[in-house]
Parts: structure tokens; C-alpha cells; sequence
């Protein structure tokens, strides 16, 4: 997560609200979504080889696996707005970190944005940083 | 669920490909929005006394407090209509699977239909079942 994000309280907590969960998962979703909007193919190195991606339905496996689905979307251009951030612990799996998003997806050359719901769960890497092991993003059609 | 759901390649990734966490978290929305629907009290006994929920941002946590949340839901009646699930199984925390909903909620007396997006995580029990450790909900506005 390019040192944004610091290593969570290993302990996790369960429900308790040390609120270190919350800074790790917004630090990400900031970096995450510009890094989306500026420089898509970094977002690859986001992922480790167990990560899955499912994007509107299609799910994709592995850094670069998730990488290429990126590069391939059917849009260049976009920018995203950031509603909701909700985020909680894992207290059966310490140190994973659950985040859910809410926002618009404004796309180079339409006038309407679109708005879209995303997940994902942070898991401690080795380097004392996160991965992110999965990742589910869908459009909201009214 | 009404069948969209079945769209994607649910099964096919995630090193595994068994499928069973793909059944199991089916079921599991099934069972779920019909026991909302039709007897609400009934959820609690999903939740663990780890487990949390946030729900349009409030997070209650523990399965007696969450019984509570839901109850005291400002509506009495409402109907939910399933639109999509994902579901990823979680390499790093063995057991586990996400599942991430979208769908229409329906309040009594209300002529519109909301639409909501709603994630949980499903963790195996001592029973050799599965317990919501997390779920957060939230209504799509716009």
C-alpha cells in the first residue's frame, strides 16, 4: 500500500473501536481510488497472488491476473467520488480488515455518472503492510 | 433471488474451484432475506457474540445487540428482491466466504422501492455451520 497504510493492531478487536482498522482502511480507499484514477496499472501491485477480483459478475484471480482485467476495462478515463466508507475487524481472522465503499464513477465523455458499491478485505502481508485478498465491485442501476 | 445473479463466473476462480463456497452463500442469502422478511427475530441467531453489523453507518456489535438493531429498525414490513450476489471464498482465513448482495427493498406502504447493497462474511462454527461475523449495509441513494 506504498506506506500509507501502517500495520493494523494485530489484535484486531472485536467491536471494541481502537479505531486502527478504520485508519488503515480509509488511508487505502484514498490511495486506492486516486491511484485508480491517475495510475490504474499500479493497482496491481495491490494484490498478491491469492486475490480475487469480481467485477459486475466476472471474477478474476491472482495480481496479475486482476491487473490485466483492470488495463482492460471499457473505459480510459474516470474519476471516482468517494460517499460511503464503512470498514470492520475480523475478529475470527485477526488482522483482516473489511472495507465497503459507496460513490459515483464519473467516465470520460458521459454526462451521467454512475454509482457503484465496492468492497474489499485488507489482509497483513509479510512486509508488514496490507494486500488486498478480495475485491467486489458492482454498478448500482437504479 | 430472481435469477440475475446467476450471471458471471461464480465457481471458476480462486485457485480452489470447488464451487461449495458459491452453494453456501446462495443458500445463505436465500435464508436470509426471507427469514428478514417474514420473521425478523429470527436473525439474531446468525450473529455470534463476536460478529458485527453497521448498518447506514451505525455498527452494533454481538448477537444480542444486533437482534436489537434489527428490531428496532424504523420500518415493520418490508420485502426484499435479490438482484446480484458475488461471492469469494478467502484464501488467507480458511472457511471463510464473502458475499456481497445487491437488490430493491420494498417498505410497507411506501410506493418506491429502495436499493440497497449489503456484504457479509461467513464464517464455519463449531456446529460445522456458518456465523455472520461481519455484515454492513447500506442504501444506494441518487
Amino acid at each position: 500500500m506504498d506506506g500509507q497504510g501502517k500495520e493494523g493492531s494485530n489484535g484486531g478487536g472485536g467491536g471494541g473501536g481502537s479505531g486502527q482498522y478504520d485508519v488503515v482502511a480509509r488511508a487505502f480507499v484514498e490511495y486506492y481510488y486516486q491511484t485508480f484514477d491517475a495510475n490504474r496499472a499500479a493497482l496491481a501491485a495491490l494484490y498478491g497472488h491469492t486475490s480475487m477480483l469480481s467485477f459486475e459478475g466476472h471474477m478474476v484471480a491472482g495480481a496479475e491476473e486482476i491487473g490485466r482485467k483492470l488495463a482492460a476495462l471499457p473505459f480510459e478515463q474516470c474519476r471516482h467520488a468517494v460517499c460511503t466508507v464503512d470498514c470492520q475487524p475480523t475478529p475470527s481472522f485477526p488482522g483482516g480488515i473489511l472495507v465497503f465503499v459507496s460513490g459515483n464513477l464519473q467516465l470520460a465523455g458521459e454526462e451521467h455518472q454512475l454509482r457503484f458499491s465496492q468492497m474489499f478485505q485488507l489482509v497483513p502481508n509479510e512486509q508488514g503492510s496490507f494486500f488486498v485478498q478480495n475485491d467486489i465491485f458492482r454498478l448500482n442501476y437504479g
